[in-house]
């Protein structure tokens, strides 16, 4: 099928990549409704690794069966589903060739008191399971935060080598930051901006607030304001610092909440250029036609 | 020998796994008097590494031989026989081809202050030994159970690659979580879910009790009530952690007790769908004869 | 996208296969005009190496630019374009997940004295240019034809660890064998066989001929007759011989001939349930418009 | 291209090194409007990582685009262009074999408590991005220096064995040392000699100041003055702990300044026969023309 | 320095290559008098292995000390040097950047009554001397063909993952060519496709001559021909059987001749498209000033 030349343009941001990583790139930027658009939506479901079984799935029992994510994702038409590696292992035969798995790497969870994440999976796994890329998270401020992106880089650079893809969670917290620093507008900003510079080809972190928390970097801000109430200018500014536009970044959805605060979110991302969405719990907690639709309509303003 | 359609059913699960992996769960499956009925009954020996050997085998010297351990599950028709690299290497010999065994990786001693344990064996070891499966235990919520889960990763994938099936002792332990909360339900569910999550074939979790330990979780146990005070709902909710019962999931018998405890217990696991017990401590510190007889008893309840 | 149910029973043959390998499978087997049908259509150039430029491009020298290759493959609409590396290279970056790909291992060539082949790339040149498969030619009868296997068995364990497919060209030589037995019926049914007991995922042969050459099979094809005469006989015992068609077989369209003749042999082929063709002189020498029509044409055949 | 006397006699001090890592030094040397004369000025881009993207390029918008930089390197004549994987990977193949770059190995960030980098890169993506040489901080008086040290250690051995060049960037930090230490005179010219020890190439440190900050120095400079009041002196005193001279040794810009401050700080080096500036925020936060004019202006100083 | 549009579109061609690769094969190209045009003239010195050192240096024993043909290379303006190992090693460090080197990775000497040669140098060996590329050469025909081959598949991949070029000499020589054959347009154009087909950035051969020397594509040239009277024709079809002229193709002198003889030869290569020249006895075995003047006169020639 030949590649739109929206996704040829994508693929040539990425000039030091070989053939293989661009050839996954452009499975999941061609598959799904909003394939060839160069926007994405993609399906994470690594709450149950995150926050435990019940809190996860509870909502939506169906969910306990990994095989309902993969079936969630191809009648959504997604362009990807990311999950630890069981998840994938679960369903990975089953969907071959049906839909691009982004396999996560690691993963922390709720009984944890260190802000870190363990490895549970590599790019041997990767391969074996026909996934198109890997996924991992850092936590920029975290006392974790070097050695975290230090697996990142061997990882990373492995799975170059191997003609994958690599998608990097870039989540701020840490001892200098509380909850409002998290997804503060700079601290974003700055989290994808590091994403990028580790190498990273797909770059998720969440929506950005009007928040600007670095105490060095106010007086910039001051001098170069940013509209921060405006979130279409706060999302622009979050590309801006993903090489300017140059690097594909996608913005969770967060916790649950409604629809129609979903879908502003969504037009907010679309105008400012953002690629897209990766949507978990608002998407699998919901009864699967529910969560079709809202997926659905997700895409249909991304198509716009 | 042809498998029962049970057991092809459970093979179905692992879709990932390779023939020879599958062809180690079908051994063990196999295997003993629950041989097709998809439900296990495990030996596990590695109570003198934990306890040391008087607390292990005082109560019935005649376990301080390892040979006496593989003739306690050959003779009352377990499904597999677990234990450290010593126990295995003492008796791998003269019981080749008797019965499957499980090479347990890493263990802990009660001379230690730490929440780890040491890795003590590898896939090379099981090879040699002939072992169906490696043993792995887990400590979430500890202060290492990053590093437990790393070297759990690049284990699995070693053994899965060499046609193993892993065996995951998932036991919560840690800063966070006091005596109740180790086998509060929704923690053993979590544990189980980490488990499966990281890969592993069968899940080891202990019995859990009625109590909802993690804050974070009791709103959506409130919202989505499971019957902590009913046995079988208890089970039935780990099972269902363990990717929709898609996951061979067995519990511990844990301290010694009296035998229509266990049976009770038993029961309630079959009723649940739960997949079998590993009894340890209520099995080899009894006289042969009466551990015979209370395993058989288990099995009874499975095979109805 | 959802795979059809015919593809989907076709993965299922391959149960030993990882995940990685099958979804690779099924890119080939999705892709293009016959997409879900089971059917292929491969579009291979390696003539140049195994005939020179010349005799390769100068019909239709538009040719020579590899780049020509996967526009008339994408054009086409076939499954899959296989070439050897420098002409992968030469267009995997501008093509990257448009088409699958199969990156040919070995060549030959005519300036050769003997029956063997080179290796010119690896399973690491197929991941990093992001092909589906890599592709093999063995000899079957050739006095090197044990070399080659066993260049085979390592490339294809690696390949198949690594999630790629392996296409096995199968075509019988060596002193045994006259020109008339390199292309017998017995002889070329043997061939494939080989190639499946190989492990190959997809083989390929050339048509055979009615001629049964092996006298020690001389015997048992006259107590078990295969209707020689009739092209759909031929055909489908070339398909018996690839585990009772468990095995996807295409068959070479072999030197430049006739639309019609083409037509003829490729209705024997869909009728005797062969997997499809392999066509290159017959599609690349021609302007490319009449190529295009010639795949069409042969696409409809096979869609019927 | 014939090298100068001058890039002869610079090469003649790096005698244990190869000729891969002399030709990558000879191309920076002999590369852009100072190419030739041993003296450099080159172009870092690390700001992004250790303030955070707004902090960087927000004066300067254009400057969020890597391509910028790259552009701005050459425009302005610099003999390399170093920064961090992701702002070279978006170049490195437009911009091949156009100017020199240094792959920044380790980066740090304003997110972090602890005075550490994190390896965000390896010497294979050096070579497979053509970069000429390979930089790396240590923070000498950071409670991670050892680490820090051997991390480099490792990275350089490796990099000379490849035949790349390196670059140590050394800035004391860490609990001994107050903000008025990190940049004394005696303080930076250990931190040059550090560098020259552990085996750089390439030694950038910050301009030292008047002060005079280890206690243990002190009665050392009394005894044997240095005119700490004349800049050039000061440089000459960094210049001297840099073997006599015979290692390249580089200074920052720092903060932001006025252009004049900037020449007169350039002609002390120029005086003092240091080899030249590593010029970044001062470059890329102006409007290109006026970047271009003030390292032009800077370059004449250094040719005089 | 800024690339010319002419050496990007060449760049352009090589798409699969990493940047590491193109920033050498940009070296080469930008390097010298023809810098910039996408022409080269290459000085080899690998006479002394093939010929001995008496045939090879005596007309000029300035030749006998490598550093003289480093010194000729510079002074005439060369765009690369090629030789072996030792003659490398003699100059690498007193040439250090001053001009690219080419590695012979594989020599064979007089002495041999096989047409083989031997490894002399690996991967490892280029990037300690900086080289920007190995050099190998392949029989096409000899029974040793794919072992040479084979070993050239190692190198050329590992040299790539290594950011070097790789140069493939290609002469036909084998049991099925006599003398006219080896040099024949129809088995040069066949070298030269193999070279590229092989992965080869920068492809060698002899110039043609008119002979068609394989029976199989007599009756193709018949068919198609080509004015193998002209050589301004035999060269384009070379370049021609080069990717359609997307792969570097450059064309040694020979055996020792006239000055004329060589510049008419240069221009039919220039006006045919031809990358350029490899000149070695015709250049080494003049004092140093012819040499210079005729390598200056061939370069005036690809300028026009």
């Amino acid at each position: 099928m030949q590649l739109t030349p929206k996704v040829k343009e994508i693929l040539s941001w990425y000039e030091s990549d070989n053939p293989g990583t661009k050839a996954n790139l452009a499975r999941i930027l061609m598959e799904g409704r909003l394939g060839g658009t160069g926007r994405m939506v993609i399906l994470p479901v690594d709450q149950g690794f995150e926050h435990g079984p019940a809190r996860s799935f509870a909502p939506n029992p169906a969910g306990y069966d990994p095989r309902y994510m993969f079936e969630l994702a191809l009648e959504a038409g997604c362009n990807a589903y990311a999950a630890p590696l069981g998840m994938i292992e679960a369903g990975a035969a089953t969907y071959a060739g049906a839909i691009p798995t982004i396999l996560k790497i690691n993963s922390s969870n709720s009984l944890s008191t260190t802000k870190d994440q363990a490895v549970t999976a590599g790019v041997r796994d990767a391969l074996r399971l026909g996934c198109s890329a890997v996924g991992f998270t850092i936590y920029p401020s975290s006392e974790y935060q070097f050695e975290m992106i230090e697996e990142l880089t061997e990882i990373a650079n492995e799975a170059k080598e191997c003609g994958l893809a690599v998608v990097v969670w870039s989540y701020p917290r840490g001892p200098m930051l509380d909850k409002t620093a998290e997804t503060a507008l700079d601290i974003c900003a700055y989290a994808a901006h590091i994403a990028a510079l580790i190498g990273a080809h797909i770059i998720k972190v969440k929506p950005p607030t009007s928040a600007i928390s670095l105490d060095a970097a106010k007086k910039t801000y001051e001098k170069y304001p940013v509209d921060v109430n405006d979130p279409v200018a706060r999302f622009k500014h979050v590309v801006q610092a993903c090489f300017g536009g140059r690097r594909l970044v996608v913005f969770s959805g967060g916790e649950a909440k409604g629809s129609e605060d979903i879908l502003n979110e969504v037009r907010a991302i679309h105008a400012a250029g953002g690629n897209g969405s990766i949507m978990g719990r608002n998407a699998f907690q919901r009864p699967k036609a529910d969560a079709v639709k809202l997926l659905t309509d997700i895409m249909d303003v991304y198509k716009a």
